[in-house]
């Protein structure tokens, strides 16, 4: 464990969400604002980042970014630490934009994409093309300023230094997990370590690990704290996931807000499926390669996927993957003495990302 | 002027292109392998980077990025400013890589463009989509990896921090050239400033200048040395696009590898253009809406295109620009005392960048 984690106790409202989420997101505003006064050519295309930014989304990494901080006993002016913990949502911002545009989607946060926002005012003749190349661009200029976020966020160098080989890993990671995911998506298999290997890749790394062991770098932790929070992250990250996924087929689409369609038409390559197939029967396995990938599955054919998926014990074995992650990640949690402010957000991040319903 | 300037005299085959471009290459090799050798699942698509990279290209970037390190005195170890230079060339094929996919193009550098050769092996119902996801995705590995290439090169701290807004301000110039770019093709207007701008931006700030101020200041440099470099790259940068735009239309395909109907098909709002709106006649300015930006522009309707450009005087008027800008930039080389083998290098440049046939 780092020396410095019991040291020094964060205060009490320190890692309030609702609070941090506010300086994020003003920090966000102050720096979209200053590219506006700088940038006069790209009022418009930041005007629709900010719409998409405000949107919704739940900060997820910013504030684990804050947790890892506090974690490894970070402590003064949070403003550089915000900073960093912003630019790491401003480059989700990229990673999302790319992957609407890659998933054709016509909706993202209950509002038309960007790529689809971005058509307006172009000819009818070339909007989709004017749309998905604006959006391919608007992505790229995201991950550019995600670096100039944090390079102008006041962190000291050596700091700076410390945490470029971490950034260097998460970006990575998520392209490696995209393009995992690019390769399997429309066929789903049987493979279970390969599903595992997506989300550990999109999810548990980038979205859980990364993002505490950035904080924790920033306030100058050391190896041992790193790996306390990977035997943390990757199970948890892992259980988020199987959680999504489990939603995306058996959830209330008035509570997600999202379709219980959209995986299956897509042929998304989930535990889920890798179980099914697994364990189907030879009619079974007939009727979910021809209803999983079909664009056009309707209800019916879902329920019918539903059923097969609960038949073949699929469903009961993802929530038994959840059960085991979540077990092993309160283990973590049981034998580190973190302060109490990270421990208790930590324990509400277990709670609220697997036990959830939407 | 740097006061270092004139205290260190580079070798004499320091800035030899071939021997330079040898270094750039190898380094591009070596952070290729390592990469294959520590991502297992991204082999296949480095591979297909490597086919790209060394398929051709001009390494100008890297090239003025050594340029600006000599000017400003760099001496000693070229490790790490090789490293530097490569990471222009990393980030530069990005820039190529969203391009094609951008603008659906079949080739580059005489090959097909990587997001076809990425199609390999798909379905053949999915295959256009696999290839230009998978090229999206590739290009922002390769704008990541440009970075990680950059910080892993060996460059002291101080140095790279020092650089950091410099290559922030090169990123965000690429993309603005590219978005009014974008905002402009396919409506080619009488507006010459406006062509002008996304040339500045496109290809005098993100060509010639940013490399040389990255080069310089990773050696040290003053602002007094940026100035400079900036005084002649802005005209230097848009002599160098403004020929471009010129061998676009009336070029010999047999020299310059390029069709000579693309830019007349896409529309391209180049300052030739521009000039020949403003000049044209009612009938003229007609022909020229109805056949510029026509996708099945022929060459019977090309030839009708250029000898309007010919008529209206465009073409001398631009034949005029890139001289006027030969000469300023020609006067930045007279009045500033460069070491000789750099000088020698900026001088060439003007040569073989406007007054080329290819």
């Amino acid at each position: 464990m780092n020396s410095t984690t019991s040291l020094r106790e964060p205060g009490a409202d320190a890692l309030d969400s609702v609070h941090l989420r506010g300086l994020i997101d003003e920090r966000l505003n102050a720096f979209l604002d200053a590219n506006c006064d700088r940038q006069p050519h790209l009022v418009s295309l930041i005007e629709h980042l900010r719409g998409f930014l405000t949107a919704g989304g739940k900060r997820i990494r910013p504030l684990l970014c804050m947790v890892g901080w506090h974690a490894a006993g970070g402590y003064g002016d949070t403003g550089p630490v915000i900073g960093a913990a912003a630019s790491l949502e401003l480059f989700h911002a990229f990673t999302l934009i790319h992957d609407d545009v890659m998933d054709a989607s016509d909706t993202r946060r209950g509002r038309p994409t960007l790529h689809r926002t971005l058509e307006t005012g172009a000819d009818a003749t070339t909007a989709e093309r004017f749309g998905t190349n604006s959006a391919i661009l608007l992505g790229d200029l995201v991950m550019v300023w995600s670096d100039e976020l944090l390079y102008s966020s006041g962190i000291d160098h050596e700091r700076l230094v410390a945490v470029r080989p971490l950034l260097d890993a998460m970006r990575t990671e998520v392209m490696i997990g995209q393009y995992l995911d690019l390769l399997a998506t429309g066929k789903p298999n049987e493979d279970v370590e390969r599903s595992l290997a997506v989300i550990r890749y999109k999810t548990a790394k980038y979205t859980v690990e990364r993002p505490l062991h950035i904080g924790a770098v920033l306030a100058g932790a050391d190896q041992a704290l790193l790996d306390v929070f990977t035997a943390y992250a990757l199970p948890i990250g892992e259980a988020f996931q199987l959680r999504d996924d489990l939603l995306g087929v058996f959830g209330d689409p008035s509570e997600t807000g999202k379709s219980v369609l959209d995986d299956l038409r897509e042929g998304k390559a989930t535990a889920l499926m890798a179980h099914a197939l697994h364990a189907a029967g030879a009619e079974q396995a007939r009727m979910l390669r021809s209803l999983v990938g079909d664009p056009d599955l309707d209800e019916a054919g879902a329920e019918t996927v539903r059923g097969i998926l609960r038949a073949t014990g699929a469903a009961d074995k993802v929530e038994q993957m959840i059960t085991d992650r979540v077990q092993r990640a309160r283990r973590v949690l049981d034998e580190t003495p973190f302060p109490d402010e990270v421990r208790k957000t930590l324990e509400t991040f277990v709670t609220t990302t697997t036990l959830r319903t939407t």
